[in-house]
């Protein structure tokens, strides 16, 4: 007699779904000459590779053995003080006490859903917002509730009207997760009078924010400044915001470090969900991530990667501009790795992936980063990997793709016949 | 007004304790000239340090760009392949479609936690059992239930006896929990003959067997062979087992690169859990561990450690039997990195440590490892890091620790004076 898993399952497990992005991944890998728009992957050609083997050479000697060894939870002490240091010179006060690291900023949504959320809760996010945040608040059975935006990030009226709402069915709402600064998938960010207005909004309704900030330093110089992206938790004295930010878009992502910054009754109780979630960060990972910041390799690197991905940004923005049909729409990314287009209404992106990648192309459509149900005309292009020819040869193939698909929409595949 | 974070906090996140073996990591990196039998570290002067260095020096010259980026959730497929044939190896015949890699094993734990428990559910561990799990499965808020061991193990009667109480009082048991090769922290073997019988027992009482196999590599030759430590997976055709293992012990535990093995249908949803808690494993990491497959250093590597550990384990035996005082037991370790000792009655483990600590020397007190609050009689002490003349030493001070003990037990500590 065969096994039942569903038997063994928990409520939780019964419940999870895939990201579509990590699915899109699936698809470009297999498929031949796909320009990929899909994941937000960073530019593997510009991490300092000769730095990192060097960096690897030094501490792969033998001669201190904690190098491969088990960690403590909380992270290697030198590198928390980088980051205390990298902190302070975003205009944020905080201590050691507050600060973790984590095994990239996957973890931090992961344990912010397992140490604030209940199941059932509702948690207030963005419409739309990134999905690997989808994933970790739904995993915890969480209940995702969406704000709309506007050119300056979410707002406030919808904010307060949707949290009314909320809390009028009985419901506990305590947390509103953010990505002000070049937000996944949308690119937008928020204004600064708003950022201290949602923190205003926090205090009377009793809230904490989420704010996850993977982008900060990708701010492009022709359109934005340093100024605009000061954290919301920078003029947070009051403990109302928890802070996420990350290595992987300035450094390398394949080492798998970010941190995680919260008051301390909060940041106890991270360390303690990650040490029975992972122990401790990769070890090596860390040592190398730390001499990238103590050798300064890590402040070089901040206006070269600026510089790229505006770089990148002009290029596939003047290639749309050129190539693609009228009734296409996006906002000029400011910063950070995605351009956000919204098509013309007969069109439904995830119905046009198929035709998409017989064209040779593919893109994240809409609908995978709203957590209402819609964003079916929307798609995320990430200009952030593919090299500057290769993004003018992938919005060539997106103009045909969405041309045919004007002339012709998908429809769905046709039944079978029946004889 | 300042904010009160309990009421933010999840039900979950509430309960959270940490782990006794990362408090005493804690306090051993406080002292000065402590000998630390505390946490199961291995040695690593044994890693092959020289061949590391070789292998990064070879992955980070910028040729190849995914040895840092974003990788698959479920791992990289060269070492996804490296660690199919270490599992027919042990004798499990595998798919690729079962295996995913983790963040170390405890990744592994908290996977399981996830995807198989609910909260109040029941799992099985045995008494004692490895913290690392017990922390895993209390933060997914299950009950565990302790059975007894014996010299060859768990005993089969208690364990189904506990079943049908548990049963009987209408809780929902899916799962036993058991580490049949020198287990943390008893050093005990699961006999041959039991191990068939717990398969048995399994598929009798529709119950999945969790079976978490670090030390498998690390057997003795003086006392055990390989056929000692065939894993219980290995001759179970119907799918009753969930098996997991690691490099940590045998590579470095500094990389965080560990496996797991289930059904596919179980399998998919680690999958799904795994990219929602930290998305892959560090890439990086990855690399260097399928380097290390490869070009055989993993499979160089294995003698050595066996002979290297017997040799710290005739080391701790030997001073031991030579220093300590009489009422003082321990089985010999035929494997592993654990020597577990049962002190006179008259000794509390755990109020005994801040007099050992005064020696300068630090261990584990056995009710770290127990689900039912006893253990205040045993303490774990690793012999893997110490070199040899260290734990001389350190045995040195244990027993001048507990002959003080005896002669003057340990008490609360007085309250402080009221004048």
């Amino acid at each position: 007699m065969s096994i039942n898993y569903e038997n063994f399952l928990s409520t939780a497990a019964t419940r999870m779904r895939g990201s579509a992005i990590r699915k899109m991944s699936g698809i470009a890998a297999q498929a031949r000459d796909l320009v990929s728009f899909a994941p937000g992957f960073p530019a593997p050609e510009t991490f300092p590779w000769a730095e990192f083997q060097e960096i690897a050479r030094e501490l792969l000697t033998g001669r201190d053995g904690s190098v491969l060894q088990y960690g403590p939870t909380r992270g290697y002490k030198p590198l928390l003080e980088s980051v205390h240091a990298i902190m302070a010179s975003r205009g944020i006060a905080t201590t050691m006490e507050r600060l973790m690291l984590t095994t990239g900023s996957q973890q931090g949504l992961d344990l912010v859903a397992r140490v604030l959320l209940d199941p059932h809760d509702v948690i207030l996010v963005e419409l739309p917002t990134y999905t690997g945040a989808i994933m970790a608040f739904r995993n915890a059975q969480a209940e995702l509730v969406g704000v709309r935006q506007e050119d300056d990030g979410i707002e406030l009226e919808d904010l307060d009207e949707t949290y009314t709402r909320v809390q009028r069915e009985g419901r506990r709402v305590r947390v509103l997760y953010l990505v002000p600064n070049f937000q996944n998938p949308t690119g937008l960010l928020i204004g600064l009078e708003k950022r201290r207005a949602l923190l205003d909004w926090a205090e009377r309704r009793d809230v904490l924010i989420v704010e996850d900030d993977p982008y900060r330093d990708l701010y492009f110089e022709d359109s934005a400044t340093v100024d605009d992206v000061r954290p919301i938790r920078a003029d947070d004295p009051k403990g109302r915001v928890v802070y996420m930010s990350s290595f992987s878009k300035t450094l390398a992502p394949g080492y798998r470090v970010a941190w995680i910054e919260a008051p301390e009754p909060i940041a106890e109780k991270f360390e303690l969900a990650k040490q029975a979630a992972d122990l401790c960060v990769g070890t090596l990972d860390q040592r190398i991530v730390h001499q990238a910041c103590a050798r300064g390799i890590l402040d070089r690197q901040a206006p070269l990667l600026r510089a790229h991905y505006q770089h990148k940004r002009d290029v596939m923005v003047a290639a749309l501009q050129r190539e693609i049909p009228d009734g296409v729409t996006w906002p000029a990314p400011r910063g950070g790795f995605f351009l956000w287009a919204t098509l013309p209404e007969a069109i439904d992106a995830d119905a046009m992936v198929p035709r998409a990648v017989d064209h040779g192309v593919i893109y994240v459509s809409g609908d995978a980063f709203y957590v209402n149900g819609s964003g079916q005309q929307q798609i995320r292009l990430s200009f952030a990997a593919p090299t500057p020819e290769r993004i003018v040869e992938g919005v060539r193939r997106l103009a045909a793709t969405i041309r045919e698909e004007i002339a012709q929409p998908a429809v769905e595949p046709p039944a079978p016949a029946v004889l």
